[in-house]
């Protein structure tokens, strides 16, 4: 038994409650018992899950300011940026609540029998997709409420009918003791058995890597650093049963500003940008970290506010010191790069606050030097100038996997535009116009993934409703008699609202 | 430059047309090609496309006579299975066609902006899933058409849209060369870029590993051994951008004999399981290796009945050599095991050919010892005898993944059978009763995977058309002007029928 402390984030120093680590102890017994609730609870009704999805959110928001100001101290994220993100934790959990009832993600099909089909029959074929088993969720500390103990992740698999157990994140374990308590009360008030979720508490890697190659995990969900994803997916990777890893990890998520864009606005674009930039203390995974242009009117004028308002930019406190100290590092290395200059730099801060600061440097110094294109977490980007079109396409070729792209576009690029598309969508999992990337909606269209290292598997999404399809496998059943069969499959389960592949056909 | 030859199954020896292999030279020329073939060919309309697919199947037909009697020559199967193997492999690439003109693969979602929204307004989100990219397909030994160069790998990635390269198998490169010269006859009638199809001929490991780990291949499909499937796994996992294996592996394809059916028909049983043991050599992935039978009334008749007919059973040619000496040596291990009994042999066969063989233990035998539960490729099985319900389900529990479980049971088994059923969902990709695994149906409902190792990825499918979803990921697109959106994903796109989540809603 050890005891760790909470760290207030504007002080570093520790504050707030004294846990308790009871060591594996915990890991084992919380894997025990969500491999014992998986059988119940994935046999729970559509209606029922749904129920209990929203039953989690209604006590989220019953924790009342304690949650808020826990989050505060921890993260030193201010009141409205923490109370927006419990109503999206909320929103999120209610999406699932909605997209379990509608039942799509069963993927029901039926393939009815043809008993007279030459030269052999075909039997009667019918298929669901079921949960996979109990998940490990690893939150981030970015978002200490939508993306932590009961995040997109926990959500989604709770959906699916996964048991979840959260490595609690050490740098907010008052925020997700309290989120945890919610969710425990939430399933006792629906009657679930306790495994459902569980929660362990502790600062250590050692607890994280024994839930990932603990035997009864089927698969892991992970929001963090490009070194702790991988670290994770080597462990399941090497697990005499490997399992799936989805971990979201880093991106510098590339800005084109475009010609014509940057002739009409380039100055209302410079100032924009750096509201981007530095929101949240550039604490977002789709943080505007590189911006491309090709050289021509109005670069300057973009160059000249976006220096400007950095210049003018407060420092904010960092979410730990240890990423306070990383950026510190990723940006002082920038800095003595050759070939990179630094334009401009906020208020330096101390302690654990920083400043953005915004780089350039030119295509040809960018392809040369692949670290000049790592994530440097916190409010920090580069602008790469390229000399044409080709150079453009070039810089964007040579980039790894990201999580978004953004053109700031005018209708006369749209020939520049079309060109580029294609290579984008083989680099990032979202491309948009005209806004910026650090607002990332949950809807069902959204995909918050793409190519590595944005993510280990890009054939999903962490934010929005598609990604209770990283949860499930399908299960085929051949000649099953009615009686046997899940009630969804049966042939008077018409009624109950799920889409159906019937023969090939769609049948709502 | 060196030169291999195919090999005559029947007499081991080399025959038929010889084989110049230019190493790796050959990898980078295919896999180049294919890289640069991707943008044209994703780009195909999805009728375009189907209609590539069918054009393969009818130059196959094309192929004539000569195909069949090199993969008679070439696997050692007689002409009844390689016509039908032929037809199904055809079929596989029509249903695709069918699939990708549907188009649902492409999941459409619509969020449409909502401008007015408080606080913050929702932009215009779209997705599509797209091709992931070029795909390498390493193809089976036991089906040289419908599981290898024109199987169902190859046809589910060109129906995404992804360029393959095929790693021709070495048991059958006449019958993969001519498959091979029908696609190309179909990517050039179609007019498609020739880098749509790559072949690489040659015996090696080493082929295979650079393959593998080409930084243009996104994604590998693999049919084969646990052996051969872990090791590109490996390699995958540990390139610098990792990509996901989708290999078949091994199963045991538990068979279930419960006590009401062994009553009413326990002889029946026994011969028809030999019938499915025997079947293609006992070369099947869904072979039956392994009965379960609580101790009762007609187990007694089902072991006279398939000890009676495996003793009759004459022996077969084997595929490869190499398979023969593993099913020697996997037979001679599980008959000198501890608790093993050999129930029955057939004709002993000798050079490549090979007889079927029944083993029997308890339960206690089996659980003790591991090995026992490995596939031994070829026409041997293991029934192991339980004393009770509790113990068949201990067994059950401690299996590995499989393929399928197969439940033999009347009516008054039913309660049992709900028993086991949850227990086996965790096992197995599909569960079947009153009939035996060996037939595999191609169509929607369909699941052909199961947990590790049965598969790598437990997530799919690699029959049916479920397979298409492995080569694809999701994109989305946020406020992206409608000329600049693919067309399925306008507005007025909605006549093209393809379904779309539109809000939510599933619209057709």
């Amino acid at each position: 038994m050890t005891e760790f402390r909470s760290i207030d984030a504007a002080t570093g120093q520790a504050s707030g409650p004294a846990y308790t680590v009871d060591g594996l102890a915990q890991v084992e017994a919380a894997c025990a018992a969500a491999d014992a609730a998986f059988d119940a609870y994935r046999a729970t009704t559509r209606e029922a899950r749904a129920a209990f999805l929203e039953t989690i959110a209604d006590e989220i928001l019953a924790l009342g300011d304690d949650l808020i100001v826990a989050a505060m101290r921890e993260s030193g994220l201010p009141r409205a940026r923490l109370e927006g993100e419990r109503g999206r934790t909320m929103g999120q959990l209610r999406l699932f609540a909605g997209v379990v009832r509608a039942g799509a993600w069963q993927q029901l099909r039926i393939d009815p029998a043809l008993p007279d089909r030459a030269p052999l029959p075909r039997p009667d074929l019918r298929l669901r997709m079921i949960p996979v088993g109990p998940v490990a969720v690893f939150g981030a500390s970015n978002f200490p409420l939508a993306f932590s103990t009961a995040g997109g992740d926990t959500a989604s698999a709770l959906a699916a009918g996964c048991p979840v157990v959260v490595k609690g994140h050490p740098a907010h374990p008052e925020t997700g003791a309290l989120v945890a308590s919610a969710i425990a009360k939430a399933v006792a008030a629906c009657g679930l058995p306790a495994g459902v979720f569980g929660h362990l508490v502790g600062p250590s890697n050692e607890l994280g890597a024994a839930l990932v190659t603990d035997p009864r995990i089927a698969a892991v969900g992970f929001t963090g650093s490009r070194a702790g994803g991988l670290a994770l997916a080597n462990l399941a990777a090497s697990r005499p049963v490997p399992i799936p890893v989805y971990a979201e990890m880093s991106s510098i998520n590339p800005v084109l500003l475009m010609p014509e864009a940057l002739k009409a606005r380039g100055a209302a674009l410079g100032t924009a940008f750096v509201g981007s930039l530095t929101m949240g203390a550039g604490q977002f995974c789709t943080n505007p970290g590189l911006l491309l242009a090709i050289e021509g009117e109005g670069l300057d004028a973009f160059v000249a506010a976006a220096t400007g308002a950095v210049a003018q930019a407060p420092a904010q406190t960092m979410l730990t010191t240890g990423i306070g100290n990383a950026y510190r590092s990723g940006t002082a290395a920038l800095a003595g790069a050759d070939g990179v200059e630094q334009l401009a730099a906020g208020e330096p801060g101390e302690g654990t606050a920083c400043g953005a600061i915004l780089f350039q440097t030119t295509a040809a110094a960018f392809l040369a030097n692949p670290a000049l294109a790592h994530e440097v977490f916190g409010a920090s980007s580069i602008l790469v100038r390229c000399a044409d079109a080709a150079e453009l396409t070039a810089v964007l070729k040579g980039l790894e996997g990201q999580l978004t792209a953004t053109l700031h576009m005018d209708e006369a690029d749209a020939d520049l535009a079309a060109t580029v598309l294609p290579v984008l969508e083989r680099k990032v999992g979202r491309i948009l116009a005209n806004g910026w990337p650090t607002g990332v909606e949950v809807c069902h269209a959204m995909v918050h993934g793409g190519p590595f290292p944005a993510t280990s598997d890009p054939r999903t999404t962490s934010v929005g409703s598609m990604a209770i399809d990283r949860f499930l496998r399908p299960v085929s059943y051949q000649n099953i008699a009615p009686a046997l069969l899940p009630a969804e499959l049966r042939d008077d389960a018409r009624g109950d609202g799920a889409p159906r592949l019937i023969d090939g056909v769609l049948t709502l």
